[in-house]
């Protein structure tokens, strides 16, 4: 298939590397250019602005930081926008992690346009992504989820699909978030009590792994946590905060009350205040350690 | 071995029977009296008070269901006490959910009467007791965790092994149930915010499960929420509400701010408060299912 | 003084009639015509668009429900916006309470098409605003707000100056009803307790009253609580949910957590959430009582 | 009337003072023995034991700092306990700020005794005490209350009356105790806003006194934090933490969450955690800003 691709972080240079392995004829954009070299020599086209990235494209997939690069990638009302030059009847797909708003309008402005839309957001680090083992959370027409299909197999281990709005996928990826930072802020909360206590906080984690959870993701993050492994950054607390806020500002209009979600927040925001904000966002470790005392603030 | 058993309860009695099944021999005590009947016919000897059931025991087990109940059992200052009656040398093997600060006083209190004394709660609910699936998390001296160990594993699939201080045994089984609690509360948020956002909760928790924490716990539990079968309750609200509070005495203590730990304290008070004490600690996801309008409160 | 009056509710109607009262000349526009009748029989020109209210006014004041309304009526981008009618020179007192971040694109608005901008929330219900007993909270260059000043007088008892910047007066009045929402949740939980103990509520309130605040606001919005007279409402519940948002917004702007204005919002939300939207806001006395198993949710 | 009074600390030898000046006839207790230097010049008997200052009191004032100081003196087993010394018919005036559950507890033990039993704990600090301007909180019978009023009137402006349970007397004055922090905690979360964001605490306060609340309590306190006056304490900030946590365990009896009292008690508990104990309650405001990274821990 003929794909444009925006966005190449970390996860999206692995993505659409995959992409060109599975043999689908990929154009790149990125807004430093470098960051699509590695692509170029394994075969990508660069294009020099997102436009002309979808401007031939059957698909579109952008994968950005957050709501303010889609927004102005799609719709910018500056100059020649991405939105217009996308043929009739292409499909935009957004992996991105947006707003439940975003998305909602996202939808709206391509089928003004005659264009298709998916929201297909992924859980999974960068690892995961250049294994090929991402998760993707796909909301959207179910014939346009199949058209998609072979690209979905070529970046993950599996499509999970939720409804015909695509925006409910972005809300179950917020969510899914909310339920990593719930488990993140348990750990923390019982870190700092067993250090003050004087029971190892590696072998607490040892005994929730054995006799509860069972879980790998308890254990990788419970090993961060506990190995104060905060740097570099999987994935950053400011990000972090802003997932809790998106979900918080869903929870708000579908009149939710969600008390576990504004605790953490609140810890986030303590974290941001503290300096911490780009540190992982395991980081939620390191400031139930300074509201005990464990570690002085800096 | 000799040993004395008290508190029949669904945990207790099914404890007491797989010691049997492994011969040994068993002396045992209830208050209702009919809750040993069937342990009777399985060939233990049943006594009429907690401190005739102690009083040839060389390990004497209590299994009992809060600290009051300990308390009265081995310290009562009324009549012929268990503490006093228990052979110097013997073992007490509390396996109670307790607190840190009884745990404390029982270690002083066999201390100083000669006896031996150790702290080994459980992870696991009847069903796991039953088929001695057990987890055991001990705290105590090694050498007397080594001379009980036989009866460990005729109960558990499993000694986890903490410090040379009983107490923090006790820490660790609250601080794990602290864990699951987190993980209840997530879980009943995130469903309400599916729920009235017109996402199937089983769906969200399918994504969860898949893509996430591939954690029998999160299966279980929450299955149980999606499904509301909160009645029979395995492990009931109130008694959460109790290991909660005891989790926060320990950690006021240690000065370490739980503010986790805080909030579900309050929502599990708000179930207690309209009337849901009875049912399942997971019934945590009916408080936030009322606190969103969805199921009314009656 | 030639005065435009944009926003004829209950504070507004009493604002632009005290105005009337000391002599401006007052041209009022309310997007339901009837709520202008009675200024128009005391002398006021009624206007039939926003944008031709604001013609000819030396001041233009707008006293509207929320964010969406103050933009749409002075940035509307569709049709002939009041941006563009009103004069080089001319003042725009944005008396409304909206979000900080409204307020700083208003002021750069202003800014670019030569008008001044000033920020002039008030404290006080609409019973101060009948009696011209308003605090006027006022944001932005001295010289504007004494050339306002005579405007200012005749509405209310006094003018707190903040700041040249114009949002800081809007950050201010925020943060002030967040300290009012603050009040009714602690005498909310209190309430809650009492009642449960055996003690009167009016009792309770009465010894705080005395022997501890002595404060006006707390007689007055205690006695709401205790006796339950939530409708018909001073100000919405639904209100005050939106004002703590904008607070929880300002703050996570500024990296400052406020647990405490979390907190109320998720009370807010649950009122919101159990239909109580429209009642008054010191309503977070029921909201609490439902908690507390005291009202039964309907 | 004859006078047994123990517990002479900054609010004690006040009170004990301004009894002496009415005229009663006064035998004074205190561990330390210097603290009583002054009353003893000033007229007042001094005893060597709690018990024997209860010898032949009419009436038995306790003032001291906890519930392990009170029940230590009045029931404490061990020795000639002053429940045993004290007079059939003599009433003990508890005025300590001490549990529900130890007021209930001294309702029984006086009860069996043939004693009478009065709560009477007091709002106003030791400026407050000194000038006699206490308010006092009474629970109890009111004939024996009656009868103690000359010596209220000594040592207060004013007696408020709660229940005829003394016990609801405790009940009141730990519940005021939390009306007062929750006012601390919504002034320190407004002012790190403010400082944030470039507007002076100072001037916010004032904005907040003159338009809000008006009361001397929001002037003293405000200050306080403005000016961080944590030092010398007149309150110290971990007995604002155990108030807290009394109020908590009271309104968890009743079955009444209270979710702004779990957040002060963890604001509190973070304070002690980073080595505020000793400080001013009010030192909330410290905890605030350090977790707004205004201050830094050390």
């Amino acid at each position: 298939m003929k794909v444009g691709f925006i966005g190449l972080g970390n996860m999206g240079q692995a993505m659409a590397g995959n992409l060109l392995k599975a043999g689908h004829e990929l154009t790149v954009y990125n807004r430093t250019r470098s960051a699509a070299d590695q692509l170029e020599q394994a075969g990508a086209k660069v294009a020099d602005s997102a436009s002309s990235a979808a401007h031939n494209a059957e698909v579109l997939i952008t994968m950005l930081a957050n709501d303010a690069a889609v927004e102005a990638t799609i719709l910018s009302e500056e100059g020649y926008s991405t939105l217009e030059t996308l043929k009739q009847g292409a499909i935009h797909v957004s992996m991105s992690t947006i707003s439940v708003a975003l998305s909602q309008k996202l939808a709206k402005a391509h089928q003004a346009a005659g264009q298709a839309y998916l929201a297909a957001p992924v859980f999974g680090r960068p690892d995961a992504a250049a294994a090929a083992k991402l998760w993707i959370v796909a909301g959207g027409e179910s014939e346009l989820i199949e058209r998609c299909r072979p690209l979905f197999d070529a970046m993950g281990q599996g499509v999970l699909t939720v409804g015909e709005e695509p925006w409910t996928a972005n809300l179950v990826k917020l969510t899914g978030n909310f339920m990593i930072v719930s488990m993140l802020e348990a750990l923390s909360e019982a870190f700092a009590l067993m250090q003050k206590s004087g029971v190892e906080p590696q072998q607490f984690l040892e005994i929730v792994n054995t006799a509860l959870f069972k879980s790998p993701l308890y254990e990788k993050y419970g090993s961060i946590i506990v190995e104060e492994r905060y740097e570099p950054a999987s994935f950053k607390l400011n990000l972090g905060l802003k997932d809790v806020r998106l979900v918080l500002e869903a929870a708000e209009k579908a009149a939710v009350p969600m008390p576990l979600a504004s605790l953490i927040r609140d810890q986030f925001l303590s974290g941001v205040a503290r300096g911490h904000g780009e540190i992982d966002w395991a980081g939620l470790g390191r400031v139930s350690a300074e509201n005990a005392g464990i570690s002085p603030l800096t």
